[in-house]
């Protein structure tokens, strides 16, 4: 029998999670395993405040770093969030002690996870982040694990909740895109401030680490290119049903044909008949393409406590084991330098703009388009008895393949002779 | 660097996939293991067969067993086939003699893993199959290692994608069973003999692995309640869509509430909208549901040469770095016997018979259906110009809950009063 002792650092819903789920399956671990887990000492916020699993019985410490570097611990789980702050102290402390460590913080692993997996490897202990990406989705595992012979060409993921969930209530229930933000924050699928999930950070947090598991590379979140849903509304999302498309948030990760890797989050119009399109309310999903294996399809809770802590848990499974995977799935010195490139993506778009009523506004439209190359497959003049009284009507453009630039060149173009009181609406259709 | 040498014993379609891989990625798997992968040797039913790969630079082994036993090799991967004979004697005699040993044969696990994972053991060496289920979908590994902290309730799997290429030739394109088994053979999707596909021992064995490492127990292939496909129809697809379901061959094990698992192989009428009912053609997927992770979805490409080969090399990967979980998810001694029992499922049925048309035989069903305590949600009597002119009507019937042997029953009665050409054909409704 073996002694693994666990410290537990942030005790917010995952945190009590783990608590639970530790406290509750003592017997079960000790039968799958031959160890006893104990909590050898919790921290969080604030010691008296109301939660849902008792932590009386536990040690606890006002100071997260001294319970990080607490001579009596083995594995410390960091659940407080965050890029920086007290996170990355609690993170990098208790790897220089030595100690293994488990997250659920994409947001840290995006930006320092370079660095602190040099400097786990460096200390000889291990950093491990399954709970950071898509919830109970076992996706870093099948990547470092699983598909490890393969060459990976793609990575397509719905890597965040709370927009999935405000793009389904949208559609599902012709919700206009602020009623549906506040259902999904009152149901606890956003965040009081939503604006990480919202313009796309935390999908591409996620993003990010993934791409550099499906390439080799180091962990580059500087070049995701990222684009949020904010602006997207009901009629883009009726629009885009007439066509047969539904609206997703996407991290796309994929090598272009020069070898490049490009990284983008994106709201993208998937044919209904896609998998992916299929992936509705709070709902993740990730598919993944390889030479070998071809192509597989993992959805599931993409967050929530138990689900979450599930993916910790099998973390803590992994170190017990002494699971000997590289944490990205190559060894870290055998990771390329990032080769990301802002790439210019050739693809269809959906187009949608608000344009004068007046004669000639088609017309001007498509010499605009002609004029940069772009051939039109369907152009519609949409009714909106709202706009009608503006005297504006709004107008959805589906292009046949071109690319970003020459799409805002040619909004430019209809701009300089239109009159045009909002931004269009510009969204990549996925083939 | 560590040498990894590798002997390879039946070269059909997979083990030339394994043969390829290898070969071609011996920097790669350096790169990602610190380790030199040969082949040492390769035994097949016939030296001199085309063959898409070379084998000529590989040492020869008429005698597989010899292979097998052989001083050199740490690894034999074994994809001969078959739940006795050659296959059984080859995993055998290299488990004795110490060797890890690599299958894609779910029916010798099945079959007889209970016995050759105790052997494996006494031997110290390793036993791993996660080819032998859905090819490239990593349910072994998660359900062994991801989701390891929870307590499985079910699992839900399309575990045949020969039977789900003729169910979704059928559907799609309004082919008869016969023509739809035509076309899969043509395009290698089911074998020149299609019974172990067709009749469910394919999906049953597969199904009692997963159901062992789910539920704990001792594999338990005898209890698996098996129902292939044979009987379904083009006309029972048309009457399922109908009524907005489609028919799939499911494989499934649960947890009933008085505690017994049951495992049963039968096609099942799903909703329309639900995730299983949307994999088509040759693809497998298996969904699982636990108390914590809540439910996860996989699904891919469940045969075919290179995704089983990449999932046997997720197993040599394994190898390679130790990997330390018990094969079974739940240590051999601590697996509980099995108390699977063949139990009365309580759901709703679709049933279609063949009917005299004449007065009375709606009032004969409904009659005998009230006295077996059965209500009727839906009765249709359908047109069918083929049994019209043999004075014969196709009923079908959608029941409220109930079971197996009510069901049973009422047939029963209606066939004393009825002269019925067929046996009905009464099909599962998945809740």
């Amino acid at each position: 029998m073996v002694d693994v002792r666990v410290g537990i650092i942030g005790l917010g819903s995952v945190g009590q999670g783990v608590v639970k789920i530790l406290s509750d399956n003592i017997s079960l671990i000790q039968k799958k395993t031959n160890a006893k887990i104990s909590i050898i000492g919790v921290s969080g916020k604030n010691k008296n405040k109301q939660r849902e699993v008792q932590i009386n019985r536990y040690q606890w410490f006002d100071n997260p770093i001294s319970l990080a570097v607490n001579v009596d611990a083995d594995i410390i789980v960091e659940l407080i969030g965050g890029e920086d702050g007290i996170a990355l102290q609690v993170v990098e402390s208790a790897l220089k002690a030595g100690k293994n460590v488990i997250t659920a913080n994409k947001a840290l692993i995006a930006k320092s996870g370079n660095y602190l997996l040099d400097l786990a490897e460096k200390n000889g202990a291990k950093l491990l982040f399954e709970a950071a990406i898509a919830g109970s989705i076992p996706i870093v595992k099948t990547l470092k694990e699983s598909v490890a012979s393969n060459t990976i060409s793609a990575i397509y993921g719905i890597l965040n909740g709370t927009c999935n969930y405000i793009l389904t209530s949208m559609e599902k229930e012709g919700m206009s895109f602020d009623d549906a933000l506040k259902r999904a924050q009152e149901l606890g699928f956003a965040e009081a401030d939503p604006t990480f999930d919202i313009e796309g950070y935390d999908a591409a947090h996620k993003l990010s680490i993934l791409s550099s598991m499906c390439f080799g590379q180091k962990i580059d979140f500087d070049h995701v290119k990222i684009q949020g849903i904010k602006a997207i509304e009901l009629d883009d999302i009726r629009a885009a049903s007439d066509y047969g498309y539904t609206i997703r948030l996407l991290g796309i990760a994929k090598k272009n044909k020069d070898g490049h890797i490009s990284q983008v989050v994106r709201p993208s119009l998937l044919s209904k008949e896609s998998d992916l399109a299929g992936i509705e309310w709070e709902k993740n999903a990730v598919t993944i393409r390889g030479n070998y294996f071809k192509e597989l399809l993992i959805s599931g809770p993409g967050a929530g406590r138990y689900p979450t802590a599930s993916a910790i848990m099998g973390d803590i499974f992994d170190i017990i084991n002494n699971t000997n995977y590289p944490p990205l799935g190559t060894p870290l010195k055998a990771l390329s330098k990032s080769s990301n490139e802002m790439n210019i993506e050739t693809s269809r778009f959906y187009l949608r703009l608000l344009l004068p009523d007046i004669s000639g506004t088609m017309a001007s439209i498509t010499n605009a388009m002609a004029k940069n190359g772009i051939s039109i497959d369907d152009i519609t003049q949409r009714i909106s008895k709202k706009m009608k009284d503006k005297n504006l009507v709004p107008i959805t453009i589906i292009t046949s393949t071109t690319d970003f630039t020459s799409i805002n060149k040619a909004v430019e173009d209809i701009n300089k002779n239109n009159y045009s009181p909002t931004t269009p609406n510009i969204i990549t259709i996925e083939s």
